[in-house]
C-alpha cells in the first residue's frame, strides 16, 4: 500500500522489471504481430497513467515517466496526448505556449509538466456498523471531498439498514456536487464474516437481517460501478496503513476495542484475511477456563449477549461491569470517558479499575503478539480515546506477557479508520474504470 | 513453493510476463545498446534453465522452453548450447545422430529433448537439535541421495555441538561420494530465536553455548557456498509445503509438538517469522493464570523448566506428569508411546489421559486458528506420531472451541520435516552459483 513516485529512484522500477526478462528483437517482433502497436500504445498508456497516479499529485515531466515506465520520450509523449484526450492527465506548465509547439529555449525545448486529473472522478467508502454509517466520498489522489455519518436507529434491521446506505451515499455524492450513479468505484466496511472473494457477509450477530442480504449486487445495479463489501476491521488496518502514519509497518495489527473486539491483519506488506474471512477473532480467544474445564457446547452456542469470551472478559460491557462493582464514576449511558477522566485525574478508585481492564487486555493481545510478532499494533475503536491513561497499564501488563517489546500506538484515525480504509479499497477498484475511458 | 511446469500450461506464463509490460522495439534497442548481445544470451540461458528446472526431471523440447520463456527457436537453441557445454543441461535424445545433426526427418527434424542436469551439484540440509543432528543431501532436482544422524550426548554444548554438525556434514558428502567443499549450499535449522536477515542464533535455552555462536560465518569459510542459518520450525512448515502434502493450501501452520510446542507459518503463500524472528511461539501463550492474576516478572524469568507456559501444560513433559498421576502406562525413559498403545487399545485410563491431553492443547491450537483462520494445521513432533488416537479428539476438542472447522493432519515427514524443509531451502540458495558456472 505505501507507494512512492517511481523516478524518485532514478528508474531503478523500469530496470528492475527489463533485467529479469528475455527480451529479443524477435520475441519484441512476435508480440508486436500477434498484438498490433494499438493495443501497444494502449499498453503504454496505461503504463504512463499508472507512473503518474503512484507519483502522487505533483506534477511529473516526460524525462521522469520515461524513466519510470522504461519507454522512450517519444513513446511517453504519445501516451499523453491520448491519456489528456480521455481526461485523465492535465498539463500544468505555467508556460503553456512554449510547452505546446516546438519553440526553441536557451537549450532546448522546455520540459513538459504534466498530472494526473484526480478528479476525474470520484470513490466512496462506507463504514456501516449497527450503530452508526458514515461514508466518505473522495478524489482520484485519495482527497477527502465530502463525509456524511447517519446514526443507526436501535433495533435496525437489515433492510433498514440498507436503505440507511443508499441515503448515506446520495447525501455524500451530492454534498460533492455528483450523483451516485457517476461514482467510479464503492467499497464497504461491515462487522462480520465475509468469506474471501465473496460478495455477500456470511455472520453478523450484531445487526439483524444483515448477513445474506444481497447488499453488493443491488448497490451494483444502482450505481453500475464496482463495489466490493469487506469485515470492517480488515479495512480499518489498511486505513491505518495508508493514512495513519503505519505505512513503515510491514506487519500491523489494528485491534478493535469497543463493545466487541477484533483484529485486522496485514501480515509482511499484504492483508491476511484467513481461509474463510475469519482471521484475526481475538475477541473470541478463551482465556476464562481453567485448562481441564472442557465446555459442553460449541464456542457458537455459549455466547454471553452474544459476545465471544475475550470480548466478554475485556470489551466495554466488561469495563462497566468492573466500574460498577468498584463504585468507579461512569456516564449516563455507561459512557466510559468518565472512569478514564477520573483515573487520568489520579482517582485511586478509578486507576484500579484501569489498571484491571488493562491487565485482562493484555493478556489476550500478548497471545496475538506471540504468535504473529508484528511489527507495530494500533489500537482503535471506542476505549482508545481513553489514550494514555488505557495504553500505558496496557503496555506495562504486556511486558510480562510477551517475547519481544512491540510498539503499541493509539489510532490517529479514530472512528474514520475504516471509512478511510474503504477509500484506500475503492481506489485500487477503479483501474479498469480508468483503462476504459482510454477508448 | 509450489511449482509446475510453465509448458504445461502453453506458455501462459510467458504471456503473462509479456503482456504487462510496456515492450517497444525502442525499449529493446535502448536495452540491447546498453548491455550488449553477450548479456542478453546469458539472460537467455538463465531463462531456459530456469523454465528447466521448474518443469522438474522430465526431459523438455525446444518448443516447449520457447513457450515457457516466450524466447523464438533459435535463441532456446543457442541457450541450450552454453548450457550443455557449461554441464548444466544434458540431451535426452534416444536417437542422439537424428537429433544432432540437421539430417531431414519425415515431417522435419525431430525434437531435441533436453533436461537439467540434476546430478551438476549437491546440497544439504541439516536440522541441529538438542538430542540430534540430521543431515540430508539431496541433487538439484530435490532428490534424497543420502542422510546422517547423529545422537547429540546430553548436557552438549555450543562448541561441541557444531563439531557434531561438521562430522554429520562431512558423513552425508562421502555417502553421496562428493567432498563438504564440493557443496553448492547448506541450509541449517535450528531451535531458538534467528532475527530476520541475521546468521546468528539469538535466544536458544534448549542448547547452552549455541545462541551467539557464529555457525554460519565458519562453515561458510569451511565450505566456500552459501549456507543460511533458520528456525527449526520455519523450516519444517517449508518442508511440509514441498513434500508433505500441503502444496495446496495457501495459508499452512506446522505445529511441533513434544518436549516443547512451536509452530512455523505460511500465510498466503509466503513464511510469516514475525518482525524480530519470533513469530509463531505457541509454547508462550499462557492459558493458565485466572484472568485477573497479575504475575510479578516478566514472562522470561518465570519458566518452569524453561518451559514457555503452554508447554508446561500440553508438552511431553506434562503428559508424563498426568499419565504417572493416573496411573496410566509409560515407556522406561517416560516414552509415551505405551500410552498411546494402550489408549489404541481401549484403555479406560489412557483414553482418560489422552483426552485430557487433547482438551489441553485444543485450547491453545484454537487460539492459534481464531487469529490466523489457516487453510490446514499439520501436527509434526514426538507426539504427531501417536496419529488419530491422539488427534481425533483434539479434533473433536477443537470443535468446542473455534469458528471455522480447519484440516488438522499428522505429519507424513515426521520427524524429517525440518531437513527436508533445509533441502528446500539450499535449492532456493543454489540459483546464483548455477549462473556462476555459465561462465
Amino acid at each position: 500500500m505505501h507507494r512512492t513516485a517511481p523516478w524518485r529512484d532514478g528508474g531503478a522500477q523500469a530496470e528492475e522489471r527489463n533485467a529479469g526478462d528475455p527480451v529479443t528483437d524477435e520475441a519484441t517482433a512476435r508480440q508486436q504481430a500477434a498484438t498490433g502497436p494499438a493495443v501497444l500504445r494502449r499498453i503504454n498508456a496505461v503504463a504512463v497513467l499508472d507512473a503518474l497516479r503512484v507519483g502522487g499529485p505533483q506534477a511529473a515531466r516526460v524525462a521522469d515517466l520515461a524513466a519510470a515506465t522504461g519507454l522512450s520520450r517519444p513513446a511517453v509523449t504519445r501516451a499523453l496526448a491520448a491519456l489528456t484526450e480521455s481526461g485523465l492527465v492535465v498539463s500544468t506548465d505555467a508556460d503553456q505556449s512554449a510547452g505546446a509547439a516546438g519553440t526553441a529555449g536557451k537549450l532546448g525545448r522546455p520540459a513538459q509538466h504534466v498530472r494526473f486529473r484526480a478528479e476525474f472522478g470520484h470513490v466512496v467508502g462506507v463504514d456501516v456498523g449497527p450503530h452508526k454509517v458514515l461514508a466518505v466520498l473522495a478524489d482520484l489522489a485519495g482527497r477527502t471531498l465530502a463525509t456524511c455519518q447517519l446514526a443507526v436507529p436501535a433495533q435496525v434491521d437489515g433492510p433498514r439498514l440498507f436503505e440507511t446506505v443508499r441515503t448515506a451515499l446520495t447525501a455524500v455524492a451530492g454534498r460533492a456536487a455528483t450523483a451516485p450513479e457517476r461514482l467510479l468505484a464503492v467499497s464497504v466496511g461491515t462487522p462480520g464474516v465475509v468469506p474471501p472473494g465473496s460478495d455477500t457477509v456470511r455472520v453478523a450477530p450484531s445487526i439483524p437481517g444483515w448477513a445474506g442480504l444481497p447488499v453488493v449486487p443491488r448497490l451494483r445495479d444502482w450505481l453500475n460501478c464496482p463495489v466490493t463489501i469487506d469485515n470492517d476491521v480488515d479495512l480499518a488496518v489498511l486505513g491505518e496503513q495508508w493514512r495513519g502514519g503505519s505505512a513503515a509497518a510491514r506487519s500491523l495489527v489494528f485491534v478493535q476495542w469497543g463493545e466487541r473486539i477484533g483484529t485486522g491483519l496485514v501480515l509482511d506488506g499484504r492483508p491476511h484475511r484467513g481461509a474463510t474471512g475469519a482471521a484475526g477473532e481475538l475477541g473470541f480467544v478463551d482465556l476464562l477456563a481453567e485448562p481441564d474445564t472442557v465446555p459442553d457446547r460449541p464456542l457458537t452456542e455459549r455466547l454471553p449477549d452474544g459476545l465471544g469470551p475475550f470480548e466478554h472478559l475485556a470489551g466495554a460491557a466488561a469495563i462497566r461491569r468492573l466500574a460498577r462493582a468498584a463504585g468507579a464514576p461512569l456516564g449516563p449511558d455507561g459512557d466510559t470517558a468518565p472512569l478514564f477522566a477520573a483515573a487520568a485525574a489520579g482517582d485511586a478508585v478509578a486507576l484500579a479499575v484501569v489498571d484491571q481492564v488493562a491487565a485482562r487486555f493484555a493478556r489476550g493481545l500478548a497471545v496475538l503478539l506471540l504468535l504473529l510478532d508484528p511489527d507495530k499494533v494500533v489500537i482503535g475503536g471506542g476505549l482508545s480515546r481513553a489514550g494514555r491513561t488505557l495504553l500505558d497499564p496496557v503496555r506495562a501488563h504486556l511486558r510480562r506477557h510477551t517475547l519481544a517489546d512491540t510498539e503499541i500506538t493509539a489510532s490517529a484515525l479514530g472512528d474514520g479508520a475504516v471509512a478511510v480504509g474503504a477509500v484506500r479499497r475503492a481506489l485500487d477498484l477503479v483501474e479498469p474504470q480508468l483503462t476504459a475511458a482510454l477508448g
